[in-house]
């Protein structure tokens, strides 16, 4: 387990305290970063329904997954293993059985199926038809809405949290640093993403790096002015600008960070557009403190840039830390006009002023942790437009 | 793009025909690989909503995502421009708008508010929520579950696509290989997992790989008693099993394969379980061919193992192929009792007889294409428990 009972206990306790102030007697959580969270529960079965239920009443969550994946409950949680609830392998993606018709079996074996549920219901996994299944199911069970109830509870982070994402941080400088080395006229779109792995899983030599929830993203020339292209075998050309945007990732913990690299001498266009970006990261980065709104670092960040005449339409950086696939983000506060979030110490960002016009774009971006009277940037690595030319030169 | 538009075409030709069949006049598609099958949209922006529109009278499809995602649709698919519309970047994971508000104000606006409407409602990227808020914005409409559709549609692969699968297939058999020759005593987990990945993406000199839709899996000891864990920057010990499950990919078709290793010699209880594994392996590859059913497979398996004593209680294979995270398989057809489809030539399945017993497990898998009369494995590695003894030998 990654952390010790007495903080899962907290969290659960922390959980129990919002579900009561919601009036939730019975929370079906099937966020995987959630059921991590609670319980410690690690695997690659997501893509089968599984969940952790917290009934408000009871001591210990329930896990309910698919029985090969019931040893790596007992492997990877703090749960007593009669609280571990395999289901048969029949329910497995058939079109006959919902693993939703066995958790309702369970819920009404307990004794909790007149009560007001929780679901989550704005998750990656926990789908319409998981829903429709188990109104079906709990025909006298009354539910409400608890999606990212316990995503704000991640919110705030533990010292050993933060330690985690330290040590994400020390992966991403390096799997970043690797990738911009490697990065060259004639050099393949992939080769350098397979370094980038190498770099991100290997770790360190005191520690190992887990794999990031989402994978590098490293468009280049023309598809810079898009964020989200991953990588094709195709070779660099003189003059391609690359972005990358990776996170290095300990224990399920990710520090993102994402950087701008030029094959050759940049054009003057996509210098200015540099040198606005990092000015404007700066500045946020000057003003962040505890007791201000989220919104207040997106004014300075507008105001910041608005004598270059560049505008930005997207979010400026959202909250994250602990994730699986497909996204390392919280989706609790964001970075943007009208959050309201007043920050706290040790909340967790990653602030990824990315410009993307329609020809080229450019992001540096940086992950913090705000601090008793600041923040602090959990990697430290030079900010600019990095220029290969010929051999690792910087701006 | 990954294929001609004339193949691109053909796909949703065919789709249409099955929402014919089914009364759907417009299908809302928002499982990434059915986007990226009938549109060629690729790009890792599935952790934000989005979506492909197909209507049943109108030739093209109309994609609709994240502003920032609009360029990579304008690069990746072969839609004219003006079908791609983006929505304001204010409707990500805020919890006062919803994309799917956009996607019924955009339905309404081309006039198909009253038809009947196709919904994946079992599927990662449709979350309940998704489904409660397009209802509450098209009250005219009707609603029908269209999950698998599509997937249906790609359950028999064109010549090109199984070219893609063979390449994969590639990549896999050099990862593999990798992978096991550093597997030793005293070599950390994550160091393994790095050199595999490092072999996934940077394929061979003449393609690269893409990035696989599951991580590699490679569960070791005790562990190897359930089958999705990842990995750890623990070092093998002598002794250990050594699971290995993983996928080449090459333009996101797939080509799974797991194999099982021995630091030193193994138990006799190891052995023999390899050996019932792999002979039933080949038993049912010897007997696949086109005309017979799914389940015909898996009696074939159950007949083979019985005299050992083993039983094997979990599904011993799926259809799979091109495909983006959390999971590589299709989701159709599963090799299982009660699974009634025909295979056809062309169809693609991976079969995995992973048997895990509660103190140790071992698997040995083959992806396959079904020929005009049987069956060819896309990889042709030994299926045998690998032993590492100082050197890399085979059993």
């Amino acid at each position: 387990m990654s952390f010790g009972t007495a903080e899962y206990k907290e969290r659960i306790r922390k959980t129990k305290e919002r579900m009561a102030s919601k009036g939730i007697e019975v929370l079906l959580i099937t966020d995987p970063a959630n059921m991590n969270y609670l319980s410690g529960y690690d695997g690659w079965s997501f893509y089968v329904h599984q969940m952790l239920v917290i009934i408000s009443d009871e001591d210990q969550p329930i896990w309910i997954g698919r029985g090969q994946d019931a040893n790596g409950a007992k492997v990877t949680t703090w749960l007593y293993h009669e609280n571990i609830i395999p289901y048969p392998d029949d329910y497995v993606q058939s079109d006959t059985k919902h693993p939703m018709d066995f958790v309702a079996d369970i819920v009404k074996q307990i004794g909790q199926d007149k009560r007001s549920i929780g679901v989550e219901m704005e998750n990656y996994y926990f789908t319409a038809k998981c829903y429709e299944q188990l109104k079906k199911g709990l025909p006298n069970a009354s539910f409400q809405d608890a999606t990212l109830l316990v995503n704000w509870v991640r919110n705030v982070k533990s010292d050993l949290e933060i330690e985690y994402m330290k040590r994400a941080a020390i992966i991403v400088e390096k799997a970043m640093m690797d990738g911009i080395g490697l990065i060259n006229e004639g050099v393949r779109e992939c080769d350098v993403a397979a370094k980038i792995f190498h770099s991100q899983i290997t770790g360190t030599e005191e520690f190992g790096g887990d794999y990031p929830a989402i994978m590098p993203l490293l468009p280049s020339g023309e598809k810079t002015s898009t964020p989200h292209l991953t990588w094709t075998d195709e070779r660099y050309k003189q003059g391609d600008t690359v972005i990358l945007e990776l996170a290095g990732c300990y224990k399920r913990y990710h520090s993102p960070l994402a950087r701008t690299v030029n094959i050759g001498q940049p054009s003057e266009k996509i210098k200015a557009l540099s040198e606005v970006v990092v000015e404007g990261l700066n500045t946020c980065l000057d003003m962040i403190k505890p007791g201000i709104a989220c919104e207040e670092i997106e004014e300075t960040w507008r105001k910041s840039i608005k004598k270059s005449g560049i505008i930005k339409e997207s979010r400026l950086g959202y909250a994250m830390g602990l994730n699986y696939p497909p996204d390392w983000g919280e989706h609790t506060a964001s970075i943007r006009k009208g959050d309201k979030t007043i920050l706290q110490p040790n909340m967790t960002f990653h602030l990824i002023p990315g410009i993307w016009l329609d020809q080229y774009g450019f992001e540096a971006s940086e992950s913090f942790r705000v601090t008793e009277t600041g923040c602090e940037t959990f990697a430290s690595l030079p900010r600019h437009l990095f220029i290969k030319d010929g051999v690792l030169t910087k701006n």
